[in-house]
Formats: structure tokens, C-alpha cells, sequence
């Protein structure tokens, strides 16, 4: 078969940084999810492991695949859950989520993923890493379900208030976010706003609107959505201040709950609903597979001068593994390439 | 049967303004759903009905049960939907909406119903009845389906930017609802917010939670929640911000359909799955009622110095009779004499 250049960009042998000590079911789950990326040789990568070795190693020695595609390297802390970020920059300095940071700012890796402590995370990111040139702030960003696709959503906490130019660069970094890990050539960006009434809607998000109409980049900007357009597909990228952002991406996770609940409930009232849960059942792991929220693992911390990627903290194998997958694509992409790219051509539109 | 007094409170006569204009279904639904309340004889009701009479008498004729409990009162307008509400002031003064307003401001109604443009609606109402006393801005308050009950949440979207003090108001009114709609003696009230960690959230949510947290009034102060936990049934009155609160709200709208959606398409993939739909229609159908947006309709603007109810403006009778049912009891519970009892008792706490 004739390979055409440019059209398929092959994958490149890329260094992951990896915390093998954060998250609820470290570090077994984090090392097994990356010996599942490994069964798909479509990803040419070598992990750089940070880890307690006295943990980590006997782990390990169960995976010959991957003792062959990684090095361990030893952390003597561990970031724990409840440690707040201050504290955690100031006192884990040999922690497994520091070291995989410095290596990421050192080149020694192109990318890094861990399922730890979320503020320390973003924390630590921050101070080692900086942001992008002319990036004010960073952002959380990662793919959610709409009605027939994956959608993105930025910012998810990171940024309680944001301003226009917050929100112009959100768009700018969620549009690269999309054309990559949604694989979409021209993503349609919206701004989150309510009501379609001139007069309603935050000053920032009217602001932001009227920098994105009028930027010269080739943005495909759709304009204002409402909450109940998030999952209707018509946009790829949505962009919001983290405060709501945060708010709207667990209430969906919580609603998902309770219409399992109803539909337990629905099915468990009677005989005749038992049987007819008997009947139905593969129908319910056909819905349950297209809400599991392990397809949507992932969040970058967009906007840093270096890929972080944070897995939920309760990721399985699996949910690993996908996280992973998202981190290997940013990485090859090169999106903070691209980004810095827009953001140079953008910089004399911004309004201060 | 002995009665115990106070235990019941016996229900009042009383007379609702009723816009017959409003809505996409107007006016046959709205009569439709005002005969459709007077079959359950514990709503002692009689209707001011506003609304073009050469509209109205035609339909009303069919229903002599409503003829003998309303009046029609001749409206030359209709607010249209379109209509900017600084315009619907000037230019709307004969119409239906601005008619069933005035008969409130002048206690020739109890309350109102109006299932028009909502915008009109709160800034004819909020210039024609003014604030209660001590409160600075009305906001709207709806019931919305949670794991096993009912909650409430307000702001829905009348102010996009909220302070501390406005926050704690809407405590106090979101409670005094609760009471009275979800029939809750004690009813938990919550801040939304995101994270626990003490420096995450927004300053204005955190003065609000040291206003609710220090307060004397007998309020049920349960602290902060996250969008998660919106849905798992830990409390009753969830309170925010009216841009995140509308949000939030269209989202758990729009989401809905996404599970409607994948439900459907898991019962459509093949002969078996379509086998399955059969057995399982009926469980379906449960759940669907659970979910069933009619059931939550109502949602009231809160704070104004009158009772004004809003109905979807996409209403059938049956979501106008609940929210007939809504107006009824906010009005016999007097629900703005609660608030303004409470609202006297809180002067003094008041964070300028």
C-alpha cells in the first residue's frame, strides 16, 4: 500500500513520565494500565517509572513486557490525598509526582501522567513547569460524552474566575486539545454562556465572544451554547470559567448515577421487571459501555510549558491505559507546539 | 374522625391570576390546565383568567366546571416571545401578563401564572411588585428530580453575578420553598461550590457559608456541596449563583435525552435488542415518569414582593396543572409572611 506523507503522521518513540504512587489503587493499577498500553504496538513508548522500589519492583518482575520498555526510578515520598498543594511543593521534593514533573522539565521525558492529588498536581506543575508564552494561566481540559460523540470541556476547576483573555486562550488551547485527541480537523468552539438575549450572560463571556469573532486565527468558532446544547454534538470544544466548568462536569457524572438507579429501580419492582431484566440486560452493558467514564479519562493541565496529564484518582487498569493513550497523543502531536504557534499570531489582538 | 388543629392546615380559597397568552400552547393548554385542576376538589380555587376574549371564550365554553369558577378579563396584548423585556415595560402595559401582574400588586390575586417570555415576566414583575423587604434580588427557584426525591435550586438565571449577601438570601427564601413544596419540615440547605480543600471556591460562596454558619435563624445549614453530590439526595435546597444555577440546570435537561438517546439505540441494534424493547417497554415507561419534566414544573420568582409563578413556556395541561398545583401552595402556605418573618430576624447579621 502506497503511504502518503503528512496524511497519517507516523508514531514516534516517546518517554512517558510515570507516577506510579498516586491514585486510590496505586501503584498496582497504574503499572498493570501500562502494560496494557504496551499490547497495542501502535504505541512506541518507554516509561520512566517513579515509584517507591520496595513497591514498585516485585510489581514489576510480574511484567516482563514491561521491565523491557522501562526504568524505575526510586522516589522516597509520596504525595499523599489529603496533602494540600503549599505543602506539598515545599515538603515533597523527592516525592514520585515532583521527580516525574522535573523530568518533563529536564527533556528527559515528553510527557507525563499521574492519578494523584489533583491541587498538588496542578500546583507542582506550575511552579516547575511555567506556563506558555503569552498563556496566562493553565487549564483542565478532557473529553466528555455528548449525544454521538466525545466532546471537550475547558476549564474544570482550575480557574475560579476567569476573564475574557482566560477565555480567548482557553479556546485557542481547547481547539488544539479537539483537533487531537478527537482527531477533528476544524473542531467548533463555544463559549458556555446562558440565555441568548443581548442583554444576558457574564461581561467576560460577552467580552471573549467578541475576541474570538473577530480573531484572525482560523478558529471555527460557533458562538454562545447553553447547558442543554452540551449534549446535543453540535460543538467539539466548550469553553467555560473552571467554576462552572467543575460544577457541570460532575453534576453529569452525578445524574449518570441516578439513572442507573432508576433504571435498577425499574426493573427490580416486580417479577414481571426481574424478567424482564433477564431480557434487557445486554441492551443495559450496551449503555453502560457508552457512559463508562474510563473511555473519558485523561485531563490535561493545558497551558503549562510541558504535558501533564491527570487519571481519576479511582482509574483501574483500564482507565489507565486510556489516560495513558491521551498522554502518548498529545505528546506525538507536539500540542504545545502548535499552541505556542497560535498564540504568537494572536498576540496583537489581545485586548488587555 | 378527629381533626387535630395546625397538624392540616386547611386549604384557603383562593384566586389565581392566570396569563392565558403565554406560552408555546397558549391559550388552549393553559385552560385546559386550569380545568384539569379543579378535578381535585382540595384546591379551593377560583381564576382571574387575562387573555384576548375572543381567543379565550371560544375555549372556555367547552369547559363549564372552569366557567363556574373564573372570571375572563380582556387583554388587547400578548407579550410575544421574542419581545426584549425593557421593551415588553414600556410597550406591553394592556397586555395579558401585565394584567394578571397588577391584580397581584393590588391583592385582587393571590398569586400568578404566567408561561410566557420569562424575561418580560421578571422585569415587569420586578418593577410592577418590587422586593420584599431586606432582600436585594429576586431569584428563581425550581423543583428538580433528584436520586429518590425532589430538591430545589436557585438562582436559576436572574443574576448572572451574585454576592455573599445575596447568596445568604437566597438561603433563606430556597428554604421557606422547601418547606412548603417539598412539604419538608427541616430541609437541608446547601452552598454549591467546588472541592473541600480551604482554598478552592469562590470568595463570595465562602462569606455566604461564615453568614449561613453563624446565623440564629433555625436553618438547616448543611454546608458545601459539589455538582456530584447534586443528585445523591443528601440534601434539600442547593444554592448558587444564577449563571451556574441555570447552567447546571439546562445541562441535567439535556443530559436526560443523551440516556433517552443511548437507551434507544441499545434497543435498536438488532432483532434480539429489538426483542428485548418489547419486554422491557413497560420498565421504560417508569423510568421515563420518574423523569417526567411536567413533574417539576413551577418555578417561582422568589424574592418579589407578590407571588409569581412561572410554567415552561413548552406547558401541556398537565404541566400547567402542577404548576397550578405550586402557585396554590406557595400561596396558602403565605410563603413571602415566612420569609419576610425571617428576613427581620436576620437584619442584624447582615455583612455589608
Amino acid at each position: 500500500m502506497i503511504k502518503i506523507a503528512g496524511d497519517v503522521p507516523p508514531k514516534k518513540k516517546l518517554i512517558i513520565a510515570l507516577d506510579a504512587m498516586g491514585g486510590d489503587n496505586a501503584p498496582d493499577e497504574i503499572i498493570k494500565g501500562a502494560d496494557l498500553l504496551l499490547e497495542d504496538p501502535s504505541y512506541d513508548v518507554y516509561f520512566k517509572i517513579y515509584g517507591n522500589k520496595d513497591k514498585v519492583v516485585p510489581l514489576l518482575n510480574k511484567f516482563p513486557r514491561l521491565i523491557n520498555k522501562s526504568e524505575l526510578i526510586h522516589a522516597s515520598q509520596v504525595v499523599a490525598p489529603e496533602e494540600k498543594p503549599s505543602s506539598a511543593i515545599r515538603n515533597c521534593k523527592d516525592s514520585s509526582m515532583q521527580l516525574a514533573i522535573n523530568a518533563v522539565k529536564d527533556n528527559q521525558a515528553d510527557a507525563l501522567l499521574s492519578a494523584g492529588n489533583t491541587g498538588a498536581l496542578m500546583a507542582m506543575s506550575t511552579i516547575t513547569l511555567r506556563t506558555l508564552p503569552q498563556i496566562h494561566r493553565p487549564a483542565i481540559i478532557t473529553a466528555m460524552p455528548s449525544v454521538n460523540k466525545k466532546i471537550v470541556m475547558l476549564d474544570l476547576g482550575a480557574n475560579v474566575e476567569c476573564d475574557a483573555n482566560n477565555l480567548y486562550q482557553f479556546a485557542i488551547m481547547g481547539e488544539a486539545f479537539a483537533r487531537i485527541v478527537l482527531n477533528k480537523k476544524q473542531p467548533a468552539v463555544a463559549l458556555l454562556n446562558i440565555g441568548s438575549e443581548e442583554l444576558k450572560g457574564k461581561d467576560s463571556v460577552k467580552l471573549a465572544h467578541s475576541m474570538l469573532k473577530e480573531t484572525d486565527l482560523p478558529i471555527n468558532f460557533y458562538g454562545y451554547i447553553e447547558g442543554h446544547e452540551l449534549s446535543n454534538g453540535k460543538v467539539d470544544v466548550v469553553v467555560t470559567d473552571g467554576f462552572t466548568g467543575n460544577v457541570v462536569l460532575k453534576t453529569i457524572q452525578g445524574y449518570a448515577k441516578v439513572y442507573k438507579y432508576l433504571a435498577k429501580q425499574a426493573f427490580t419492582g416486580s417479577w414481571l421487571a426481574k424478567i424482564q431484566f433477564l431480557f434487557a440486560k445486554s441492551a443495559f452493558k450496551r449503555i453502560a459501555s457508552n457512559l463508562d467514564s474510563r473511555k473519558y479519562n485523561g485531563a490535561m493541565f493545558i497551558g503549562l510549558n510541558g504535558i501533564v496529564v491527570k487519571s481519576h484518582g479511582s482509574s483501574d487498569k483500564v482507565a489507565v491505559c486510556n489516560a495513558l493513550k491521551v498522554t502518548y497523543e498529545l505528546a506525538a502531536a507536539e500540542i504545545n507546539k502548535q499552541i505556542a504557534d497560535e498564540m504568537v499570531l494572536t498576540n496583537d489582538l489581545e485586548l488587555a
